[in-house]
């Protein structure tokens, strides 16, 4: 670990000082929390009481056997506390409250985040699917042992061949008439289900996902309730599997593989709630569309992706309470002065790398917020319409992605701006990161969830014209592209040159001010969508393999496209947040913070807004320097910001975000005190130097 | 893992499709791969035979205390097998070849990069030490046990308190001349050694990094032999320790913390080749300046820099073996046709992830060969002039963070790019990134290296003028800020707008140029650099604290300057690799290569470009649309792209990049055929409604 310095010494100049901050605003901590804590606080701290317990954390340097072990029996810690069934109905001992369930299931991550995934395969995935996708006789039968863990159980939906695109899925449920049976099978290897929780060692049954095929007919995929192993642990006949072994992270959740060889389940088996077979063979379903059958059945499964969006809040807040305490107390280099060195936080580059972090997540958690109130709407039935349940899968598709990429990127710059300390395990950021890298994959892989989001976008452009004859549309599409003209043309560009020129203050004022920051963001996303929908508007009335070429040739942008729209949702979701904050201390603050947020949207997305004329050059030239300044301003309320994200030593647990840096900084200064004051300390030589060098000259 | 479709179905929209390639040229993948090897090929085949032996491989899956063992018997392996004295002297039984040397061991992070750091703290760190800072005797007594592994050893340097800084570590050697003794002393917690290799267990002496105090003077950072252990591994008197416990990686290695109290050692345990203390106490030094000669002495360690660059590159080319590899076997959805689903590879957004990676990963393997040529030149004594040393240590402290950091990110974009099958360990890419992690900030912390190399770039800068008198000096000011302004006004970029007017593909022509891509990368660091020192150019002549406030203002500024230099670096050994290609088709598919590397720089940075009217807005438009046709273009040279990088199956050890993939592929194709063939298939659903529809409509 080695550092040298290259410069001569006649060039030697000091690095580093804290700006001064003048302004008085007090963050009032206790507030903030209340407000980050959100509508189902009460649900939050009940839940973080409980993820604060030795029995719930995670024991770094276990084996993965143990692991797995001390997970499994901590689920059944979670049924005794009660901190499960929330979702389920009252009648069963649940409390049909879907939003507080999401709040207080999402908050387990911090104890230990196999736990949160474990205990979401049984309860989030597999009894959801019992739940959800199920009828009547189903729930009586199994959700009681689903409930109370006698029946361990598996989500059997993904397999080696096909994640993300479900409906591809190999393993085939054919109907048998004269036994009254489904036949599950997986023709060949691809077909197996792969990556399974609870599927290596622990699950007894398992909702598995197949091609129904009745009378030569395949009416796409459904679930199957399938038994998968007797009470000694061994496969029922017909079954098999493999351990997936370890994992990048994890590895307190046994996954595997699972095959099936012509095994027969009987045909009430069927979770039959979206479609049935009667003892005929018959097929029917209240949802006429197959394609509207399968988007139902599998939107029902949202939560998963809503739990894993709030997860990576919750991750990221640990990660940020524990490095910016860290930064304000470690010290490194003293550029300032000869005797003392300079805190982390007060250098601009640290200021760069963990308070956009902080801004970013603030806007992850108010967005995440407002995908519970539209899950908590939905699954309460009382907001759920199709477009209702449209807009759920838009909101978690969009933002699950930039929450789980966000929380990666926050583990990874706080473990090294911690330095050799972040990569200690009794640190946690690597064990965090290791656990949560597979959320940007898992429940949707997220390049595949933002081409989602991108076509929806395209297809509430569409919607906007629906009924409009074709005259209209074309003219607006040349009104769109007069625009375009102008921009680049450089004319608007030009006029806001003129306007700023002379007055870098005014458009500071101007890019802080709340409606430029949205005008920029929103119109960007209109721009965008508007422009592929140009490209793409040949796309309907081409053949197959021209339009799938078409579109491949703007895959980059649509999914760019996606990411500026879900980007806009944090924005907004974040300045709604502001307009509740009742403390004007802590509103002044926030809104720094928000404004940081919304001017590093716009400063990582800069080429476009200057080469769509959106900004003049002169203009966006001020924003880096308005950025350092802002930097500078929250640099004082750093902590009170990652205090209120209300985590305890008992959720945090990591040695240098709890005190262990100040302790020893404490002690060197005080030996360096005691030095000073005995005349202890030996001369620096380098002074020595000066000094007769001073003595020669006179 | 739920996917659902959100479009309603007529506005379902196919995604993907290939472009079809034109382009004849064809890579001589041997060619191309013996041009990979560099220099020192040879070397380099010998350590891939030895990192392919599974002697030396990494088992998954042990516990950390297994997994110490076997990489502390490994090393004594690497022995037997003559794979680690290159660097040491040829009288006793190395080679003197610094090059090969680096070359062969960052090889060996492909067997197990604990190994590779192992090996590199007893050679490359504690056997260097001695080499390099100590002199005749110490290297008689004690190199031939470090190079047979007699002595396993430790190299003392960081502390708890101080990583990067190093200058100011606190452990103290004061000599006493009653007893021709140094006393050893941590003062207090944060001035134990930390994070020491070999320290936890196998370290039986270690190079100690402390002031020389003397006579009452504190000389500086030297460093001393100190022995550590017992032979029956309990610590010697005063000396104790503690071990640093799980690490987010490289748990083959016994890391540890030291402390020393009042520890005495022999006055000739003083590594002296940079500076003695007598007898009598008087210290003597050939170099003078203080500050030079901690940067010669600290200079000599550059090596480790070197190798981490190189393993770097190394684990990035496994990684994209592997993904790319996968991507043109792994099939997912069917946009393009009802039949077949497209391999991930033909996915533009799949092309946007990876091939610039590729890219990337060949202009960071070509800048590293540059680096080792210029070691071996310092180290050879061929060419180590002062400025030499100094050059090195720049390019260092320039292309390590970015080969890096290049890593981290391949690795983790290679591990989503192939979903749940990058999870899983036996694909590897976890463990390597966790294991390359620590690379980020050891042996110098990036941020901190990229800070140096700034200061270089100024220092440079300010020597350009040395002598010239002020005048000029001022009139070379106002001829920048002029350029500056010009720039503002953006009359360059109005000419630029002239000249391109309506032509898209005169602009691509003109990015596709050489000259060009040179003109604006060099442009844009030297732009920079000038910039800052105008920015800065104040600060020697101020208080220390205010100059300090000034730089702080830059800091993020000189960072982004140091890695743009750095990137025009990679970019110029990438250009200067393509003159030595001779092959035609090769020639030209490493330029489309290096192409994308360069255009990728820019799109990066397009906003700063826009703003100093470098380039138009209508060029800059230009520059995303050709970028996605290098791509299609690169698409079908992919794999032979990554197999040139030479690694084989015994290094890559990945299932899904050794074929897994595509024997499943192809299974569940024949199954496919079979089916159709015997008129088994079952209808679609939505088939027989379409049917029916026709019927009923006729």
């Amino acid at each position: 670990m080695t550092q040298t310095s290259m410069t001569p010494p006649e060039l030697e100049v000091p690095a580093t000082m804290t700006i001064a901050d003048n302004d008085q605003a007090v963050v009032n901590v206790a507030a903030l929390g209340e407000q980050l804590l959100g509508r189902w606080a009460a649900t939050r701290r009940t839940a973080r009481e409980l993820a604060g317990r030795p029995e719930v954390h995670r024991i770094e340097g276990l084996s993965p056997a143990e692991h797995r072990v001390r997970c499994f029996d901590q689920l059944h810690y979670l049924v005794e506390h009660q901190a499960v069934h929330r979702a389920f109905p009252a009648a069963l001992g649940g409390s049909d409250d879907h939003g507080g369930n999401i709040a207080g299931f999402e908050e387990l991550v911090v104890a230990d985040p196999s736990l949160q995934i474990k205990a979401g395969v049984q309860w989030g995935l597999f009894g959801a699917a019992v739940l959800h996708l199920g009828t009547a006789e189903h729930h009586q039968a199994w959700l009681p042992g689903i409930m109370n863990m006698e029946i361990p159980g598996c989500f059997a939906m993904t397999e080696t061949g096909h994640g993300s695109d479900v409906a591809s899925i190999a393993t085939t449920a054919v109907f048998d008439p004269h036994t009254q049976e489904f036949v599950i099978h997986t023709p060949f290897r691809a077909a197996w289900k792969d990556y399974i929780g609870n599927a290596a060692v622990d699950g007894r049954a398992a909702v598995v996902f197949a091609q129904l095929i009745t009378q030569g007919v395949n009416h796409g995929v459904h679930a199957f309730y399938v038994e998968l192993r007797e009470r000694s642990g061994d496969f029922l006949p017909g079954i098999g599997g493999e351990d997936n072994g370890l994992k990048g992270g994890l590895n307190g959740i046994d996954n595997g593989r699972l095959h099936f060889t012509q095994v027969r389940i009987p045909r009430t088996n069927l979770l039959n709630r979206y479609g049935n077979v009667d003892d005929d063979g018959t097929y029917t379903s209240t949802i006429a569309s197959p394609g509207r059958r399968f988007f139902t059945m599998l939107g029902t499964l949202v939560q998963g992706r809503v739990s894993l969006d709030g997860a990576a809040v919750a991750v990221s807040k640990l990660a940020l309470k524990t490095a910016v305490q860290y930064a304000t107390e470690r010290r490194q280099f003293n550029a300032a002065s000869d005797l003392t060195e300079e805190v982390l936080m007060d250098y601009q580059r640290h200021q760069r790398r963990l308070l956009p972090l902080v801004a970013a997540t603030y806007a992850t958690s108010f967005a995440h917020e407002e995908l519970l109130e539209k899950l908590n709407g939905v699954f309460s039935g009382e907001h759920d319409s199709d477009e209702d349940r449209q807009d759920l899968e838009t909101l978690a598709a969009a933002l699950k992605p930039l929450s789980t990429w966000h929380a990666l990127n926050t583990l990874q710059e706080c473990r090294e701006a911690c330095g050799g300390a972040g990569f200690l395990t009794e640190n946690r950021f690597t064990s965090l990161r290791a656990d949560l890298d597979i959320y940007t994959t898992f429940e949707g892989d997220n390049n595949v969830l933002l081409q989602l989001v991108a076509k929806r976008l395209l297809a509430d452009f569409a919607n906007e014209f629906r009924g409009v004859d074709f005259g209209v549309l074309a003219r607006y599409v040349v009104t769109q592209a007069a625009e375009r003209t102008i921009h680049r043309t450089g004319l608007r560009r030009v006029l806001q040159s003129v306007v700023d020129t002379g007055s870098e203050k005014k458009s500071a004022i101007a890019l802080r001010d709340e409606n430029t920051q949205h005008e920029l963001l929103c119109g960007r996303v209109e721009s965008m969508v508007s422009e592929l929908a140009g490209e793409l508007r040949g796309a309907r009335r081409m053949p197959q393999a021209k339009a799938a070429a078409l579109f491949n040739e703007h895959q980059n942008e649509l999914i760019d496209t996606a990411r500026a729209h879900a980007e806009l949702l944090q924005w907004e979701a974040f300045t709604a947040a502001l307009k509740q904050t009742g403390d004007p201390g802590t509103k002044q603050v926030l809104t720094w913070l928000r404004d940081l947020f919304g001017l590093t949207l716009i400063e990582n997305n800069l080429a476009w807004y200057l080469m769509h004329g959106r900004l003049s050059a002169q203009r966006a030239r001020t924003l880096g320097p308005y950025i350092n300044r802002l930097l500078a301003k929250l640099r004082p309320h750093s902590v009170d910001l990652v205090d209120a994200f209300g985590y305890g030593p008992e959720h945090i647990r990591m040695a240098i975000g709890t005190g262990a840096e100040k302790e020893r900084q404490d002690e060197a200064m005080a030996y360096a005190r005691r030095q000073r004051a005995s005349g202890d300390s030996p001369i620096d030589e380098k002074t020595l130097i000066a000094r007769r060098e001073k003595a020669d000259a006179s």
